[in-house]
């Protein structure tokens, strides 16, 4: 069970209010890369997981997510408290709260929709949805997604760092940052103490195909590298007009019913296209007297 | 430019239709861990990388997975041939046809709305949404998520291959799985072809906080693994009462200007509560006569 | 910050594995009425509350909803575990496999896409989403919408408790259901020690407007209630014909400068339909020889 | 302003409950197909049009679509009355409510959480979204577009009918399908009462790429039609090593200042990737000792 | 059946085009407390209801939130009719056009995308979905979400009004935020006309967890109030190592047949992890030579 | 299969990086009108088309889309090459950045989240759905459907066109908007080339129904024109309190079993409203002392 206590993890302390500033935040309350993804992602492992050192991890670093959440909604209730004040009371002039509502990057909606308060939202108003959660149920996998989701973290918070000229709320999202290098490191150990963790699962790869490097974008600017070549590499360039990799006369088939051939014979003929015809279409009847081959004539001077 | 070669990448031999298993198949075709969720990653990254030999791997594999996209859409449409047919002409009887469109799995949705075309949905019929993508445009981290998403990619076709009984897709599931494998390991041939690829990014981690693992998860199980214990970890018990970890008093504060601070005073009057009250509410209307201590007592009997 | 204490806030004895019933139970877990929802909606607002004592309430009630989540999530590990191992290893037949992930009622897709793990779904698959939380940073809409959302909450246990024959799994949602009616009871003591506590806000009402009850649907039905009569209410049947309410035209305008209304005409001009017309369409072109009045006619015998 | 008429549009008859149909008939109430969508983009559409005409035109219709959403609304209602009888009064036994509730199709949701009420969902339970309208305020694509919505929607409507019988629900659908029709042919004339509809819009076509036809996709099925053949088109194979179609290098260019310049050669050089290297990578150390160049063995066997 | 006068139920006049203030209205059009989601969840409870009184007044309130739909889509289509000309016929120098196209708050996309005409959008540009939409078909819970929903309509309404400087908007706001009021009030009336509406549902409480109130959130700050203090309450402190509350051993647990645990046993050997190991990560190949203990080594300088 | 031909398809030469025209650019890589959404409608629709020279046409078409995402995708990389590395490198004042990213429109998102790469979002930031996707699987509603989009992707461009002073960005919006107008063009030939398209699919329309047009909207602005006159139509005007066009009660009914009707009676019993009581409610205690019919008294000062 969860419990809390009543102190933030890390105190926060702003300078002052600043709800673009807040709602540039947001992007770690509510965006694909902020705390509440990382928090979900980790505990739906948790719940799940067989192996009872990578359960107790996953929880420790799920609730210490929560408390990043915590954090980074701290900071935008308190760049938000001095517009949310100011609109509820109506304290200022119409003409300067319409100004300071409408001063760019989505701030506007942080104050009309949600008052100033905290929303699962990204900086642009997206609503969080759990699409942004990848956990599949295979520790190998899942882990390696933890590995990605912290390094995307950390960059997320370096691009909010770099712009941010608060020192307080730089000071605390350098701390987050740097808690989500500490938790790459540990998910990598848990990822490596699985052995024979690749390929991932248990179904063998099929052999004839598994050490192929397919050349599909072809022109200036093939290249070569570690990637495509070297032992465990054949490299193919495949020919514009080749055949399937595995022979046979490259088209899906299937074997029909005799009713089910009927059917879909009978759709076939129901809309078929004549390629013969010359019909008069819609876009002529919309074009105009004299449309003749080129659209030039159709189009309007 | 992409072309388009009309043979299929991998010829695909469906041995009879079957539209509860085509429902299956859109997990890979419309899914989160599906194919158009992969060649878009990969495109994006490719788009905008600055590296050379990076940038052709990237739309090398995009281009391949755009053509794994058109393998299991060819299956889906195939398997669906024979419901599509008989619904668009009613060959069938109406109960019949009934009985065909709910046998379960999502496939009713696939007849009734997709007219049995590929669509992209997942096997649940949930629309697929770009925040599958995760993308954020540093390549370290890029190249961890590409390594992430394929290894869950080949779990999941590894999912489907093991509850499919028709050995026409289940070899093409075979196919599309391996190639997943060999695109992990490319993508983890460039992320290691980068020097000094962690932590990602630029900014250094704060010193002191980076080293530090947080056992927030208390009691039986706690565990001890190369995770948190060894030369690279502090092993930090946080107590239930302990303060922040930086000191202060745990509390978020911002400096407000005398207006802000008189309209945010004016909204905490305005909404205070009163501690010292003891109101009837709404419940207390709804719970009927005899509302007294015990819950009991207003509950139905 | 948030604690974890490993043991769970209830125990749950759940009898044996059922996927179909874990895919309901995750209407709790990811859907709409269950705890995450609950989770965030309270934490939102506890973040931005003014009053120290409301805040108290709605993070220790958050902080219940979380442990609540962990109780639900436990649930549907439970009832997977069956699926969750045959389908990583293989280890029945395969159209036994096939029978068991079909058998109805989305957990096809908790099985494939998520490996039998609690996802942030609800019943059929839909991806939670932040829309879900209705929070707006005024304490006496929120509290509202908490109470609503409890009773809610509630009701959608009830209806799991009464289809689940699984004794263990129906206590717990005994627990779950009766902790949503106590959190209710909470959040009405909340908002009625607000004073004045109605309408919400500040703004008053127009006097003119805010008594009168509209009869806008009418015919056999239109009934008189406390909601529509009585001292409160001035009872006003609009005829079809009516004028606005407040007078005027009934149209709305706006005075446009000189450029803007040049543009808009031209707009207006180039668009124009032509009502004198009697233009051939595609329809028409679509429907072969012979159209004429009656689409008897166009349509197929 | 709306007015309702208690009167349905036209009277339903529903033979007997049935909670499995009420939730493939959702695809029409609340799908993308469904009549809000209807509705909501010609209402849109009718707000902010200029022309008099077609104004009052897409009003009309967005009302009668209203009033077709309350006929599949009241069709869902009627077949899901006796289940929501028996699960609100749990008066039935909990294991044969259990059987009801999970038959199949969606129905689970339909029951457990909107409590067999109409919701915006379709038959998988996908929550309604405002992507579904496509309405961009230009008339002549906006009435293509209802054109086309309305063409959709008879299609749906006729699955819906080949697949039930009850026959009072057939005669239902029956009408509204019919009326998709009508609605049709009005959007068709209302388009092609605009002189000069096509192109849409005021730019003209750039005439060195309006008639031209490329073929991207090549091999055995390249075919010749209407579509690309003929005195309007010019047909252009495009080959695979081809340039661009306006000249040039093929590649994108942009001209950055110093600064810029300097920066971005900066986040090159930090993450260039050393083709010539060959890393030891994180898969490498997965795979375990004797990783060489044939993945076979890698792969368990 | 929906009919409509072509009266707007309130004349409305608006002083200047402006799009950046049509962007923030869409909050009302299209937005979670918009007037669709109102209109939207009453017709669904009305289609469903079996109280003839509660539907009426539910189709009443539904039809005159349609009605508003149509006043707040109106004023958008006022507010963009200028910029909507000019960007159609470009009658504007481009850099102007450019200028007044991104002069912030959402209002590119209404022009860009929608071409003034109002979106079913909020003012994020957020798509509307049915998730706003709470209705679960019991009364005593709808109402409830009906009384909060109008509650969040009307502070969302003075919002507008307190940013608003055109004198027409600002009235028209004002008699739809009136309305709001006079709609919670008759969904109170509603609510408090059905007896013992609570508890919401017929199964009753758990008496013995229905009176406690568990304090979670600990430390300074800790409050008592008339939602946790007085007859109807036991107050409950969680230590952080206490047990569940309904005894056993804190964990979920679940009885396998010999086949599931013999699966799940062998998932879990094969993903067992070595928490006696010391693995090379590939965190440790990335962060190059030299790593050590500290991370401070290991980060860049 | 797909192959890719490292020339752009259009070469692109962009004037400098401006990451505001940036982010209106997505509207047409990650919106609803965009080319992603192009070439994934007709890809679809080609996979399962049973028409060879219309598949052909549909790959054609759905490979050059592609073709044209690339394009867009690459302008959009090459205005935030600037941001992208001062903001990745720090390389400016933290106030200047500052200042750049939150310059309006959207780009701070871009910037942010997605480290200057194009995403799959529009102008707004809305994460792209396949709800934007309108395929059913008959060939001439997809074609009506395809038509209907070519034409709104041409608007969009021009809108773009007519926004943008960046000559090389315009020159290669001026493709991408006359290549809509092409496949526009080739999409009405290959509807009309199949006979017999209207009305679409099989079943007959009802004669009774299928020529009336309902003048459902009434009063001042009611209009007349070919799309509800004419020898093709009949007009009908309802009349306020009209009953149902079928005659009968206008109310739906279904038959229900005994036990469903005891359940159902059941629930209305329990849940009834009693029209003659008088209640007490929330908002009356909420609204304090002196509650009596006006609302005004009740409203603040």
């Amino acid at each position: 069970m969860f419990m809390h206590n009543k102190n933030l993890m890390y105190t926060v302390r702003v300078s002052e209010p600043n709800p673009q500033l807040a709602s540039l935040m947001l992007e770690q309350f509510g965006g694909p890369q902020g705390e509440l993804a990382a928090a979900m992602r980790y505990f739906q492992q948790g719940l799940a997981d067989e192996d009872p050192g990578r359960k107790d991890l996953l929880i420790d670093i799920a609730t210490e997510e929560l408390s990043h959440l915590e954090i980074i909604g701290s900071i935008v209730a308190m760049l938000t408290k001095g517009v949310k004040g100011k609109l509820a009371e109506a304290s200022e002039e119409t003409a300067d709260l319409y100004a300071t509502i409408t001063q760019g990057s989505g701030s506007h909606t942080l104050s009309l929709l949600y008052g100033g308060g905290p929303a699962l939202v990204n900086s642009s108003g997206q609503l969080w949805n759990a699409g942004y959660i990848d956990s599949i149920g295979d520790p190998t996998c899942d882990l390696r997604s933890n590995i990605a989701a912290e390094s995307r973290a950390k960059i997320v918070y370096e691009r909010l760092i770099n712009i941010t000229t608060d020192p307080g709320v730089k000071d605390a999202l350098g701390f987050l940052m740097t808690r989500e290098v500490a938790h790459q490191k540990s998910f990598e150990k848990a990822l490596y103490s699985i052995e024979n963790n690749f390929p991932p699962g248990k179904l063998p790869a099929m052999p004839e195909y598994a050490d192929k490097y397919y050349n599909m974008s072809q022109g200036e600017g093939d290249s070569r590298g570690p990637w495509n070549q070297g032992e465990q590499w054949e490299y193919v360039t495949l020919n514009p007009a080749d055949g399937p990799v595995n022979g046979g006369d490259g088209n899906p088939s299937v074997k029909l019913a005799a009713k089910e051939l009927k059917a879909i014979n009978a759709v076939a003929a129901r809309t078929q296209s004549n390629p013969a015809s010359d019909p008069t279409t819609g876009a002529d009847l919309g074009a105009g007297p004299g449309a003749g081959k080129t659209t030039k004539s159709k189009t309007k001077a």
